[in-house]
């Protein structure tokens, strides 16, 4: 079978994170699909069809390119950051497995890209310098009592916690509610990064304390990281300051 | 002060995986610092000076790049991968908090790059497309018991396990007893995902179960995922295999 898949990251929003890969295979492609504002991204390129579609829909979006691939095309769906964190790739991949036996054929390509974390990461110093973990807060795809299980185990365990999808139009509370719940474990002076639309005209990232992060201070566009025991804040005289987690750690008391 | 230093991810191997942020970084240094297999990578400059150093000589390294960027020169580090991630960026940070005051007035850039584990993911199909940790196995700086309660906590709350740093010549038995500890807490036929060098010419990605993940199949240039009880695999004729977390999951029982 002819058909060729690719799913590709753009990293975050500038084409400075477009890695020469992720740039080869969109100009391969005949047909793009994503999501609106990640097709805007992409450079305009003649014989080459898009099929924008909601933020919602991944699934639908990924059925569709893979029948469309299926006929013999060469596809590429974006994702935004890294295609295989919280974004499509799982999503085509779920497709796969429930459709037709011929999709199973066809050539799959996974593109990565800079995931958000990593990211805002970047912008701030080095929080994600030890072991960490990274947890969606949407409980649309799993119920809440497993977040909170999973942020308890993490934060007990010492890890830094990067925090994806922390809030959104219909899922106002629960990065308030999973700030609390972290509260349990870890100190008030506590770092927390708050990293807003990284690589993009309004990109944001501020410094607070895990006793004063506030769902407030997000949206939709926002990665947190909130440290572990062992993170610390350097401060600077006249520039931001840097947060990092030292690559050794001493045994965490129970 | 106008001394500036950057900490650059070259991402995995190849040079399909430099971001343009990377690749300018680079080339706007006027010294390079960093393990020589990694310098080795860079493109070479004229008047651009190189400083290779051993892998395990983090601190110096740092400490030298920052010394050198003190005297007002434009400096970069490279790091395989991702700085942020068990890599140079943290070792940079813990060297300005201990050293003079005039390193925090330095000009300091992270540059992030495509991290094994993201890299790894993609050649296989979306395992890290839930939540997951990643989780470095080597007790030079922190204790083992540590990285066992890690172990524990991760796999218990159901989240994918990304290992680096499996094994190394002075530490042959980390990833062998870190499989038994797994093997607790998940079943037998959990997916086990082993990169070897991803994205250079003798890249090499197995995918095993738990009962039969081993300890020869892993080197210091291996990645490891290890799934959670979600974890799937897509058999696929004449293809390899695809190996990928659903973006839903249930409650986990305790």
């Amino acid at each position: 079978m002819s058909g060729h898949l690719a799913v590709v990251g753009l990293g975050p929003g500038d084409a400075r994170y477009l890695t020469p890969e992720a740039a080869e295979a969109l100009a391969a492609a005949e047909a793009l699909y994503g999501y609106a504002p990640y097709l805007d991204r992409v450079p305009a390129r003649a014989a080459q069809s898009r099929h924008a579609s909601d933020n919602r829909e991944e699934r639908a979006r990924a059925s569709a390119a893979l029948g469309h691939a299926a006929q013999g095309a060469r596809v590429a769906v974006v994702s935004g950051g890294d295609p295989g964190v919280f974004a499509m790739a799982a999503a085509v991949c779920e497709e796969i497995e429930a459709g037709p036996e011929n999709w199973r054929a066809l050539d799959i390509e996974i593109v990565p890209g800079i995931t958000a974390m990593l990211a805002v990461a970047a912008r701030i110093g080095a929080p994600l310098g030890h072991d960490f973990c990274a947890l969606s807060l949407s409980d649309n795809l799993k119920p809440w009592e497993l977040i909170e299980r999973r942020l308890d185990a993490a934060a007990a365990a010492g890890f830094v916690i990067a925090l994806y999808n922390p809030v959104s139009r219909a899922r106002p509370w629960q990065f308030g509610a999973a700030i609390e719940r972290l509260r349990r474990h870890l100190l008030p002076s506590t770092p927390v990064v708050l990293g807003r639309a990284v690589g993009r005209a309004d990109e944001r990232v501020n410094v607070v304390t895990l006793a004063a992060a506030d769902a407030a201070d997000t949206d939709m566009a926002t990665l947190v990281i909130v440290g572990s025991r062992e993170t610390r804040v350097i401060a600077r005289n006249g520039r931001p300051p840097l947060v990092y987690t030292p690559r050794a750690a001493a045994e965490v008391s129970a």
